[in-house]
C-alpha cells in the first residue's frame, strides 16, 4: 500500500513504538463510560492491527475499571497491557495487581512537573515531586521490568527540572520516558528542540525510549508527535479517532498515515496495519457512542469523497490528482463521487453510465444535466434513486 | 484575551492576512449546498469578526453560484470579496462580473501544476500551463487590481517549474501567490522549506504576498499552515470548523487560536477577533448541516470539558492546569465539569455544594459518593437531575 515504506530502514533505532491510549485517555471522554466487554473487544482489535502498548485503563480510579484493567490483561494477547497510577503507593499496587494476568505488562506512573501543576494542583515543592516520582518508580520497577515515567504538563515546565526528574525516574529504573503535551500548548518546533534537548542532556537518556503525548487543544497534536518523533522520541501515544479529554489526543489513524506515506520524509516504521484501522475506528465510534465527523481525517465519512466537478474530472482521470494516500491503504473501499452542486458533466455523465443510463442525443444530455444541477441546488447530495428518477422523466411517455 | 499578543510585532510586514474559503472550498463538502441567503449570513459573520479576504464563490460553476457570489459582493462591507476561475477565459469574466458590486474584490485564478495534474486532468504541457497561467492573471488584472494565482497542487510539483510558474504570474501582474497543498501531502518542515525557497528564489517574490492552502488528510493542516507562516507566508486560506473537500481545510479557529496563544514563537499578528469565532462556528455548523464533533479543537462540546477526577480538581485549583488558552478567549462560558465515572471527591462535593446539595456526615457523603460513581459506570454522564435524585434517595422518607 504505502510503497515508500521500503525506504526506511527498519532496524529496531528506527521503528516507532505505537502506544495507544484509548482506553485510557480516550475514555476519559465525557459521557464516555466502556464497559469491561466493551474494553475487551476494543483492546482486541487494536492488538490486531498491530498495536504494541495498549494502555487499558487506571484501576485506582474505581473498583469497576480495576475490573475492565483486569479483564483486559488475562484475556488479550499479541501487545503489552499497560495501566496508569498517580505517583501514589496504593495506585501502583493496584496497577500491579491489575495486569497480574497479562503476558507482558507495563506500570505507567506519572505526576505533574510544571510550576501549575506542583503549586496549584499538588501543592508540593519541586523536591517533594521528585521524592514520589523516584518513588512510584522504584516500587513499579521491583515488581515489573517495563515502567513508563510520565512528566505531566512537560511542555510547560522549566528545562532544568525536567531535566532532573527525567534523570531521577530512569535512575530508578524507568525504561520509557514521556514528555507530555498536556493541555496541547507546544507546537511543533519547540516540541522537536525540546525532545532532542532532553535525550541529549539528560544522563543516559539515550539508553531508554523517549515518547510523544500530545494533546489536540489547538489541531497541533499529529504534528506535535511526528515533531517528537523527529526530535528522536521512538514512542507515540495516540488513540483511535483522536479520542481523549477536551480535544482529544492525537490520532492513531493520522500519525500512522503519515509516517507510512511521508517514510522517505521521516525516517521511520511502525508496525500497525493500517489496512485494518477503518474497521477499528468504525468499531470505537460505536463503542464511545460518538458520532463519525463527515470531515475526520482518514477514517471520517468525506475523508476520500470528491464533490467538486474539478476535482471528480481529476479522479477519474487518476485518483492520484487528488488523493495523496489511497483508501485501499487504510482499509477502506474506494473514493465515493457525491454528485452536488459542485459536480461537473464528467461526473454525471460517469454515475449515468455505471446505472446504465444512456440518452441518445447531446439535447437530452444537456437538459438531463441543467435539470442535475437544479435539483443539486435545491437538496444537497443527488443520490442514485434521483438520477433514476431524472432519468425517467425524459423517457417517452 | 491572549497576553502574549502584544509581544509580537503588528507591523504591517507581520501582520498575516485571514482568507477565509469557507464558501467555496468548504461549500464542497459532499451534500452541502448553501442558499445565497446563507452565503451572505455567513459572510457577514466573517466580516464581523474581522477575516480580511473572503473567498464567496466559484461563479462559472452554475447561475446559482454566480448569483450567490453576486449577492455577497453587493452586501458584504468590511472584507475583500474574492471569486474563484479556472485560468479559463470565460471563468475569469464571470468572476470579474459576480464580484462587480463589491467594494473591495479578488479575483483568484488556479491551474494545476504538479506533474499529475498536467498529464492526467489537464493533459498541457508546462508550457501550455504556463500560458494558461499569464493569460488569466493578465485578463484578471486589466480589471482589477487585486489577482491572486494559485498554483494548484504546488506540494507535488517539480521546484523548478513551480518557480517558473510563480514568477510568471508575478510578471503579469499576480499580487498574492498562494503554494496549495491541494492533496493534504506535505509535512511541516518541509512546507516551510518550500516557502522559504520559492520567496527567496522567484523574482520579486519578496515583494508579493505568499499565501498558505492546507489541506487536513493526514490531520497536518493546521501545522502546515503556521509552517509556511514561519517560511514567511503572510497570507493563510482557512475555513471555519475546517470544512471543506475531503478532510477539510485548515481550521480558522486553530490557526487562529495558535498564532494568538503562541504570539511569542510565531511573532505574527492577525485581525481575527478570536472572542467571536465559536457563535460564527456553531451558525455555520448549522448552515452547512454537519454534526460538531465533540472533541474537535477549540469549537467542539468538549474542547473545555473535563471528566476526569485529576483533571477536575486540577481544574477547581486553577483552570491553566488542564487548559492552554481560556473558553472566554473564543467566545465560550467557562470550562465545563462534566460528571462522570472517572471523576473524583473534589468535583462531585463542587457540583452537589453548586446544587445548594449538603450531608450532614461524612459517611453520608461516602454513601452518596459510591451511588453516584455506580450511576456513572451505568449511564456514562450524570447530569444535575441524576444528582438531585441521588440526594432525595438519602433523605430521610
Amino acid at each position: 500500500m504505502f510503497e515508500n515504506q521500503q525506504v526506511a530502514s527498519d532496524s529496531e533505532a528506527d521503528r516507532v513504538i505505537m502506544f495507544d491510549t484509548t482506553l485510557r485517555d480516550g475514555e476519559q471522554m465525557p459521557g464516555v463510560a466502556l464497559s469491561a466487554e466493551q474494553k475487551v473487544e476494543i483492546a482486541r482489535n487494536l492488538a490486531a492491527v498491530g498495536v504494541d502498548v495498549i494502555e487499558a485503563g487506571f484501576p485506582a480510579a474505581s473498583p469497576a475499571e480495576f475490573a475492565a484493567v483486569q479483564a483486559v490483561s488475562r484475556s488479550v494477547e499479541g501487545a503489552t497491557i499497560c495501566a496508569l497510577a498517580r505517583c501514589v503507593e496504593s495506585d501502583v499496587a493496584a496497577a500491579l495487581a491489575a495486569t497480574q494476568g497479562a503476558k507482558r505488562r507495563r506500570i505507567h506512573v506519572f505526576i505533574g512537573v510544571s510550576p501549575i501543576h506542583r503549586q496549584a494542583k499538588l501543592r508540593m515543592t519541586p523536591e517533594q515531586v521528585m521524592q514520589r516520582a523516584v518513588a512510584a518508580v522504584t516500587q513499579a520497577r521491583a515488581h515489573c521490568d517495563d515502567v513508563q515515567f510520565s512528566a505531566e504538563d512537560a511542555t510547560r515546565a522549566e528545562t532544568p527540572f525536567l531535566q532532573q526528574i527525567c534523570a531521577a525516574a530512569i535512575d530508578a529504573g524507568a525504561t520509557t520516558i514521556n514528555i507530555p503535551d498536556t493541555v496541547g500548548y507546544t507546537e511543533p518546533w519547540e516540541y522537536q528542540a525540546m525532545m532532542e534537548t532532553l535525550i541529549a542532556t539528560v544522563p543516559h537518556g539515550s539508553h531508554v525510549r523517549f515518547s510523544t503525548h500530545c494533546h489536540n487543544d489547538m489541531g497541533l497534536a499529529t504534528a506535535n508527535t511526528l515533531a517528537g518523533v523527529r526530535g528522536g522520541a521512538r514512542q507515540v501515544e495516540v488513540a483511535i479517532n483522536g479520542f481523549g479529554e477536551r480535544a482529544g489526543n492525537a490520532a492513531l489513524e493520522e500519525v500512522g498515515v503519515a509516517i507510512s506515506a511521508r517514510a522517505e520524509r521521516f525516517g521511520v516504521t511502525h508496525g500497525v496495519q493500517m489496512a485494518g484501522i477503518y474497521t477499528l475506528s468504525q468499531r470505537a465510534y460505536a463503542a464511545f457512542g460518538a458520532p463519525i465527523p463527515p470531515n475526520k481525517a482518514v477514517v471520517g465519512g468525506n475523508a476520500f469523497a470528491h464533490e467538486s466537478g474539478i476535482h471528480q474530472h481529476g479522479v477519474m482521470c487518476d485518483a492520484r490528482t487528488y488523493e495523496a494516500f489511497t483508501p485501499q491503504s487504510v482499509g477502506r473501499e474506494a473514493h465515493q463521487m457525491a454528485l452536488g452542486k459542485h459536480s461537473g458533466r464528467h461526473a454525471f455523465h460517469a454515475r449515468m453510465a455505471a446505472l446504465g443510463i444512456n440518452f441518445p442525443s447531446a439535447d437530452e444530455w444537456r437538459w438531463a444535466f441543467d435539470h442535475f444541477k437544479q435539483m443539486a441546488e435545491r437538496q444537497g447530495e443527488v443520490n442514485d434513486a434521483g438520477l433514476i428518477a431524472l432519468a425517467r422523466s425524459l423517457a417517452p411517455s
